[in-house]
């Protein structure tokens, strides 16, 4: 890995708590509230009491809308009425497309060509037009921008934006709202946007909490960029946690972890599978393999050492029927 | 099939809504009040309105809980005190279980010696003796009241009892409490208590609803009981959906059934595995294929003829990874 120099020259100010309630009212009546799960079972597994924010209960399937519907929402209506553009082949495109379908908005969303067709047609029955590109020849940012100059669009970005990151943040405080002496609330971290979210809305509402990021072993770029004090960026990771296959923080949600993130812990991908079908089979809750990675770091002790009660983020459910019969298929469990 | 002629003068009177009522109080702060789910894409797929009474996150994973536990707390406290005993390989079997547990009294589960290991386990781990027995050569009825006569064990019924039947109309009661204005209401029927609850609480709380039961093809015998005007027994039916492999109705049900129910209708297997798949991975809902059987009726279209707005019972999540992951790796979906 290396350490990130760039200029953060241009990077926007953090968002505060007020920015995460002025998301909130946005979102009312577009976003779920989505339910907080308490299992007995899963207590006496943990070894503490844990309580779940089940996000893949949300519109689109994921925490994503939060960020992308306050984004969107936030746009002068001039502006929003031209369209927006994303890149994006998971969670964000569906977040984006499904915004700008409740608006009326084009959305264009570039994904690669090797993209999971699932996805692509997920993407495409919320209306937006997808355009290809070859991962290994284009640029999707250059892409993305020049699109974007053409046609008047938007850029919505999936993490390193104010905006999207006070979206985010309204999980976390639902979930401080409806259980709120939590001693530790733990939620996984890729690009950061929901995790910095978290830690703003988590230490406004109750300042003695816990905030802690969780990555796979494979994907520990926030791990490492926290206990080296610098923006660590690592080669794009093999997890089967597909929406944390991210090599560095932004330069928004970097400064937010360090200043605001009490840990990050890592998990194994067994530890992963594990998590989901524990979740499968005795919460009958389904979550996609990054959805279960603040929970197997419950199910696996790393949460203990912060107390006795945590929130886990479940981040999201839009996982492939293969990884979810390859998870049931092993054994275990 | 053959038409059933035995003697029903044994039978007791019917449960009245007042009985559900009184349940709903015995049940308040032990069983959850499970979540309604309603989905756009849902309504999209089945041409109308659905609202999902999810039982699958009831306690032991399925509405059995609620008839066991309404019947346990029935009886009085020292006869409850020696113990109870149950025959089932299913959900009833952890349901009595889990209400021993609950009482701290003794439990006795009579399974087959063929059960599956997973649910003696999981039985088992709410504390009772599990006692196996060969289904090809022994009675179970004639071992559980051998051994509820040498123990002084009361036994507990899987439908065929009014105060099962009173528990199990409580999900409806909370169903129509949350969604008042439901046209249709659908069950799977297996000996018909879930049925018979749903119809007798929907009916006093809106008489205009129709009730409707849903049995897979195979194993028809509410169906064929509605069509012929008598109780009809089946031979032990081939489906996947195992908690109704039942060879029909309750002496006690089938009247009720009778009389309080508008229709039964028929689902394929493949319909059921269609709508486990779409439980799955459009709404991220873990059921069990008799949970699916009501699902299947609205995603199949069958239910529309009754109106536009249908409540249906979710009524179980306790799966078998490998049925699980067989019904992933089927093609479409």
């Amino acid at each position: 890995m290396t350490s990130d120099t760039s200029n953060t020259a241009d990077t926007p100010a953090a968002p505060t708590f007020d920015d995460i309630l002025a998301a909130a009212e946005r979102l009312q009546g577009q976003a779920h509230r989505t339910p907080v799960v308490h299992s007995r079972s899963l207590d006496a597994a943990a070894g503490m009491g844990v309580w779940l924010k089940c996000e893949q209960f949300q519109r689109a399937g994921a925490f994503k809308f939060r960020g992308a519907y306050n984004r969107i929402a936030s746009l002068p209506a001039e502006q929003r009425a031209r369209g927006i553009i994303a890149f994006s082949s998971g969670n964000h495109a569906q977040a984006v497309a499904l915004t700008a379908q409740i608006f009326g908005i084009p959305a264009v969303i570039c994904m690669p060509t090797d993209a999971p067709e699932v996805k692509v047609r997920a993407t495409a029955g919320y209306g937006a037009e997808i355009v290809r590109y070859d991962r290994m020849t284009e640029d999707r940012e250059a892409l993305a921008r020049q699109l974007a100059d053409e046609r008047g669009l938007t850029l919505v970005p999936p993490y390193n934006d104010p905006a999207i990151v006070a979206g985010q943040g309204t999980a976390a405080r639902e979930l401080l709202e409806e259980v709120p002496d939590l001693d530790v609330i733990a939620a996984p971290c890729g690009g950061g946007g929901l995790l910095s979210g978290t830690a703003i809305a988590a230490h406004a509402m109750r300042p003695s909490i816990a905030v802690v990021g969780v990555e796979t072993e494979a994907a520990n770029h926030a791990w490492l960029s926290l206990r080296h004090g610098e923006r660590e960026k690592i080669d794009p990771p093999d997890t089967l946690a597909d929406g944390i296959r991210t090599a560095q923080l932004g330069t928004l949600t970097w400064p937010i972890i360090q200043h605001d993130v009490d840990d990050v812990v890592l998990v194994s991908e067994d530890e992963v599978k594990e998590a989901m079908r524990f979740l499968l089979l005795r919460l009958k809750l389904v979550v996609e393999p990054t959805g279960a990675v603040a929970a197997a770091a419950a199910l696996s002790g790393k949460l203990r050492r912060f107390g006795q009660r945590a929130g886990i983020i479940l981040s999201g459910g839009n996982v492939e029927p293969e990884v979810l019969a390859s998870v049931l298929n092993q054994a275990g469990g």
